[in-house]
């Protein structure tokens, strides 16, 4: 993987507060859960979890904590038992003398256990070190209440004491996180799913979706933790099968609509906190995702006043498109307006880029039809023209695989090719099982965005049992590594592989892997 | 230096409200002053300052500090220009783009440049690695006031930012302090000293002492930060020469009065946060030094009334005290109830302790004649008894030195029975000189409390000379290796001695050094 930092901080964007007033009138409900810790486990070798790293059963029992001194050095883990996104608390006293000098603990918080293994100090990633859920805290005075102010997002909290005095120890009692979520489970409504893998797939996706549903749709709880506009898109998609909360939608569209560049350039991400602000990225495809994301709300929840609203935004999207394609209707890539497509920079994404094109450009006239645009005729020809090229520039019809770049056959570009139905539905099967042949196992695609990619080309190029093998390979390794949700980064090749050199920063419930809750419930 | 830890977490205490509500009634206005940095510094190598480090201006100004970006690795730090106990503040924010990364910033605060050099991670000594004073810091949100709520004493602050990300680099501005003491400098009436060096040392002592002043007389303000009974004496002396605060000698006094033994043996320090709490460790002849502060302090500001009321409690001092004497007058010491005189566990502590004995009955006997105890003739017996033995088996005439111990000659020994008067002022001279010709230069002494104990027995015993000479030696050396306050520890034969293998723990303004204040008062 290579991720390029897009530093554009000379931008101007435009603030419409029309659209943020509105965007802030949806702002949703963070319920707020109690939630006691399960057990007290310990660290174990064990070659079937992630990175060889396991846990057991501490001889520690969590109902006996407050018989515990703990001295210098000495490290309790607590297992809550499930992920949390949230705060947490813990009463310190101490025994033996009186308290001569501070308490000085070390806290780490865990969404997996290897991330308990990693030292923060040998880290040296490209990614900031200021994302390792580590705090180190000097408590001057016991007994106290330990409320840490700021937000984590595990399942294990390991608290180690950097120093007591020799002369007493420290005594911890009545750990207890609060969990944090908009999601609202009293609305989920499981399917009935019989294959069991299948259904521990879709409740690990549930946990990661909902999770993930905070002030806005994060990406990643642990990490990042703001909107992407690709990430939003999964997101919703997955939302309306499972929480139907529409209005968590409508306020990520609004933050979009409402920050964009002064051409109309719609940023690939927003912060909220401390106050709304959109990002200086630009990918390709995340700003054309406004369009989808619009036209996936509308089938899920019929709103032509909202899509009248918010087609000018679409519009404008689509238009700044449209200028980067030649009178072929062919997709010339600009670097500084990356398509993303996935993580790798290993393959080429131009033929991807199209696909993408056409297969927002479709969506895009749906919406104009809603919005009554005058215009329409000009983007029907224009996604003739892109569609034509595709099939007579782009696709190999000897090897029965479309190719990209520099003579380059990738997954990449015939999945997006699937989604975007270029060519027929027979033409699609047969180019998937061209492609399972001859490219086939996947290989170097590290990211579950992809992979959903992959498996919803089957699903809607007729491959069900295909699909349903991948979902169930893929994400079920991911549980069987001892995943509670499901992660932003995973080669089942290279399963201890990290984008950033470290497990420590690695984020371990991230947004866009939640798809198998929407793959399941539209298509099994 | 071997230092024990006295653990006795299953004595009992007695808790007079009475007297602690006395003590309470004492509790000083603590005076706050902001402090504005000085300038902006770095490390140099200076083999003329402690440890071999100096400081020099760095080429950042403190005054075009929210002109530099600070990123991953980069650190200032700030010199406030003088010694501070007090809390520090700083604003932060951001240049560049958006804030995608917590901030992580480490600070350390140090009195001595020395310190900034030290790497807690390498420290691995025997005191509590709690008390270095650093912090690691987590920021999610810029721009943020960073108002830590913790006491530091320092004169550095260094800040170092441990990440951002690479799209955006941290400012600081308007870093400030707010110093905190008891000591009221408006009541401060220095004397005219003509020596240069002896007029340094007095203004360190004074700065030693009011940065020591607090909620009570705290030993150090950067490490223990407890009031003391062996330090209580030492800075109430110098107190009554500067600042003249009565009221709080009188509340450490009724602290020390109201948490007793229950047998009614006095701790050798106490706590009073987050209550009133006595430490149980016991110190032969800090508990007796209760006598010598009540003694002192009626000297200094006549107050029958207290001594009459505190009376009852130096009486069991006292009585306690006398058990642990032989028929003949010797003490027998009692390793549960160590004899301190001085940190160093390599020479025999009978003779001193003998000699502190009748030092202190000596004045114990002047408060039961104010407070008309009909038991007198009895203590006068018992001083009469110890001192005869101290002449006739403790000195040795030949050598013209007290013997200690193992057929042992130590200065400590000497120098209080110097200040004790055991001999006559002409054998005193005597000794005196005998011990600079045997037993000096000083050797393997490490607390400027024994050279006090030096100085004073100098002056007592009429060798002004010797006494300015060391003074200026010893407290002169420390100024001259950089110090704006005087130290808990320094052996000027091996400037780099730390009794915890560190300088990062070590106490650069520590009580018992502030002693010149004293003693040039008195004697000069």
């Amino acid at each position: 993987m290579a991720f390029t930092f897009q530093v554009n901080s000379d931008i101007k964007f435009i603030h419409d507060e029309k659209l943020l007033a509105k965007a802030e009138s949806f702002r949703p409900v963070i319920h707020k859960t109690a939630v006691k810790p399960l057990r007290l486990v310990e660290l174990v070798k064990d070659d079937t979890k992630l990175n060889g790293v396991g846990v057991k059963d501490s001889e520690r029992e969590i109902s006996r904590l407050s018989e515990y001194g703990l001295k210098r050095d000495d490290r309790i883990i607590i297992d809550f038992g499930r992920h949390i996104v949230g705060k947490f608390s813990v009463n310190i006293t101490k025994t033996g003398s009186p308290q001569d000098a501070p308490l000085y603990i070390r806290l780490k918080f865990a969404e997996m256990p290897t991330e308990l293994q990693a030292e923060s100090s040998d880290y040296e990633g490209w990614l900031s070190r200021s994302w390792i859920q580590e705090e180190f805290i000097h408590l001057d005075e016991l007994p106290a209440k330990l409320e840490l102010k700021r937000r984590y997002s595990f399942r294990y909290v390991e608290i180690k004491v950097v120093d007591t005095s020799p002369k007493w120890q420290a005594v911890f009692t009545n750990p207890e996180a609060v969990s944090e979520s908009s999601a609202d489970y009293s609305r989920l409504k499981k399917p009935v799913i019989d294959d069991e893998i299948l259904s521990r797939i879709y409740d690990a996706g549930i946990t990661t979706l909902a999770e993930c549903m905070q002030d806005v749709f994060e990406d990643g709880p642990k990490r990042d933790r703001r909107l992407w506009l690709g990430d939003l898109r999964l997101q919703a998609l997955a939302n309306y099968a499972a929480f139907g909360n529409i209005d968590l939608v409508k306020r990520c569209l609004y933050l979009f609509a409402g920050m964009t560049k002064e051409d109309g350039k719609i940023s690939a991400n927003v912060f909220t906190r401390p106050e709304n602000i959109p990002d200086d990225t630009f990918l390709y495809e995340y700003s054309l995702f406004f369009i989808s994301t619009l036209y996936d709300l509308n089938n899920a929840h019929k709103d032509t006043e909202l899509v009248r609203e918010l087609y000018p935004v679409c519009k404008k999207q689509m238009d700044l498109t449209l200028k980067m394609f030649d009178a072929d209707g062919r997709l010339i890539t600009d670097d500084n307006y990356p398509v993303f497509v996935d993580w790798s920079n290993d393959f080429s994404k131009d033929a991807a880029g199209q696909a993408e094109t056409i297969y927002v450009l479709k969506q895009f006239i749906s919406l104009a039809e809603i919005a009554g645009d005058s215009d329409i005729d000009t983007y029907r020809e224009k996604l003739g023209l892109m569609t034509k090229y595709a099939r007579e520039k782009l696709y190999d019809s000897s090897r029965k695989l479309f190719v990209a770049g520099n003579c380059e056959y990738n997954i990449a570009s015939q999945v997006w090719m699937i989604l975007a139905h270029v060519m027929s539905d027979d033409e699609n099967r047969e180019i998937l099982r061209t492609m399972i042949r001859e490219l086939f196992p996947v290989k170097d695609i590290a990211t579950p965005y992809m992979y959903h990619c992959i498996a919803e080309a089957f699903f809607e190029g007729g491959l069900k049992e295909e699909a349903v093998k991948l979902v169930k390979d893929y994400w079920g390794k991911m549980l069987s590594l001892g995943a509670d949700t499901f992660w932003e980064a995973f080669d089942p090749d290279k399963p201890d592989y990290s984008p950033y050199g470290s497990p420590i920063v690695n984020s371990y419930c991230h947004a866009w892997s939640c798809t198998p809750v929407y793959l399941i419930s539209k298509y099994l």
